[in-house]
């Protein structure tokens, strides 16, 4: 098979645009997706700070190293969840990633803080470790954007994440989060930052390909705590129908921006929000989510903040 | 396994509600889905004629029995296709079934009529033979129901196919079937007969149990026409997630008819509809899609109707 663009010899062949890529090419093409998924979004602009949410997965991987190769101004933000051996390897992975780029990366370390994993915060407080994870990254994500001074966080949630997620909402109908699934979320007063996701017009199989052919390393084993069957469920169910008819999850994912969504039409924030009787971060409660879980757990309730302050100047981790 | 309701042995397990029932109590269950989805839709009363689409397959007849056995006044059509040995046998079982209740069956026989059967038709206007047949089949079931004064048409669409048809709209995002998908859709001014599907609560599972347990003979081969994988591929995906999480189906199914149908607000009717030149039944062009189909595979434009109003006082077939 021959480059679509060049007519040298291919290698790789994207099946839903029909269209195959020799490694130049190929690159060119992820740049060109992400590229128009930014301007699409107004997602940010070159002068922008983004801090870029790192895992040591392929795809938060090949975000950074697109955004970075595009000239946009980024760090990354790695959340040490305290998972043994998975947590260690990862945070290896992203840091030899940063070093060889001459990228920042910032480093939380839930265990450092608190002494504990998020196992054992999420067993002491009986909730699944999934939705315990969210809450605490969730929080942490938007805290370091806020006082680090970041226009926006970026996550590197692609096309297949996206279409399970959308339709994990619409076998449940679940309009609240249909109204908030965008490729953009934007920031507002309450104290929320911007997030975006650059990386939604681009397939698992073409973030695991970019990684190889810029030599990328990255963490290949699934979080071991992760026992979500239900959106893997999903994804096996897509590629089933993506197997028979390419282009299925773009025409589910992109059909439901362009037209879906629009019935869905989210109102004005009318939900008052608080401060946290804590941390002072917003929230629907008098306590926020990540507050209620470290207390629940018998945790110090400490000034998270005054953590992530500290990254500022230092080049290390809290 | 004890039925729930009389503690008697069980014969059937209903996983998604977790009951089991004797077969009294099953056909008991059965009665009460149908009436729910009756009342619950105004799909029509005792006192009004029901003209039932019977093919021959479980659903249909299942539905004509029910709806039979509740003492709702029902006749059936049977739509002779012309598909050699698989239409004569469900003619046949149709006719039984008809003959043993002592009810009414009108027999429209398109072969008799055009001297072709369904594939040629299909074959000679180079359309995929589904979508002709469902041109066909809509047109004479409204004209039947219009000429003979019947109030609504019901057929067997169970939960199985509402949600797999859902599923396939919700993945191409066809706003416009979303809209009218519902359980069911009303007579109009333009001369589009009542359509109901009062097997909607009810899975395709549980259709077959039922005839079992009455000992209706049905046709169980599907139409060797039916190459309609796409929608067998929906049903399949939706039984993969039902395995593993009971009720899906009917979360999926029942949730946008309570909570996501109601972002597809239907628009009034504000397509012009014009009088077919040729037969003068409704359309949005200047000639129906029924006689297109006859004038383009070179058939002579008969008049159906005349065909039809034939119907009304022999209990023989056209």
């Amino acid at each position: 098979m021959r480059c679509t663009k060049c007519h040298n010899e291919a290698t790789i062949y994207i099946r839903r645009h029909n269209t195959a890529f020799c490694k130049e090419h190929f690159i060119e093409y992820i740049y060109g997706q992400v590229e128009k998924a930014i301007k699409k979004y107004k997602m940010f602009e070159k002068t922008d700070k983004i801090l870029v949410a790192v895992s040591g997965g392929k795809d938060s991987l090949a975000l950074w190293d697109i955004l970075n190769s595009l000239g946009y101004n980024s760090d990354g933000l790695y959340i040490d969840l305290g998972i043994s051996e998975y947590s260690e390897k990862s945070k290896e992975v992203a840091q030899k990633f940063a070093e060889s780029r001459n990228l920042k990366l910032h480093v939380v370390s839930i265990k450092d803080i608190y002494g504990v994993g998020i196992k054992e915060i999420a067993h002491k407080n009986r909730k699944p470790p999934c939705s315990t994870c969210g809450v605490i990254k969730r929080y942490i994500m938007n805290l370091t954007a806020k006082e680090l001074q970041y226009k926006v966080i970026a996550t590197g949630h692609n096309l297949d994440d996206e279409s399970a997620i959308l339709l994990g909402n619409i076998l449940h109908w679940q309009i609240d989060y249909l109204k908030a699934q965008s490729p953009i979320l934007f920031e507002d007063e309450a104290g929320f930052a911007r997030k975006v996701k650059p990386l939604y017009r681009i397939s698992e199989y073409e973030t695991s390909a970019y990684c190889i052919m810029k030599k990328i390393e990255y963490i290949l084993d699934e979080c071991p705590m992760s026992i979500d069957a239900q959106s893997l469920r999903y994804k096996g169910m897509l590629n089933t129908l993506e197997k028979d008819s390419p282009g299925t999850k773009e025409q589910f994912y992109f059909g439901f921006l362009e037209k879906g969504k629009n019935y869905f039409i989210p109102e004005k924030r009318e939900i008052k929000l608080n401060s946290c009787k804590i941390c002072e971060q917003p929230t629907t409660s008098e306590i926020c989510g990540f507050c209620r879980q470290i207390t629940k757990a018998n945790l110090e309730p400490l000034n998270m903040k005054e953590f992530i302050l500290r990254l500022k100047d230092s080049n290390g981790q809290v």
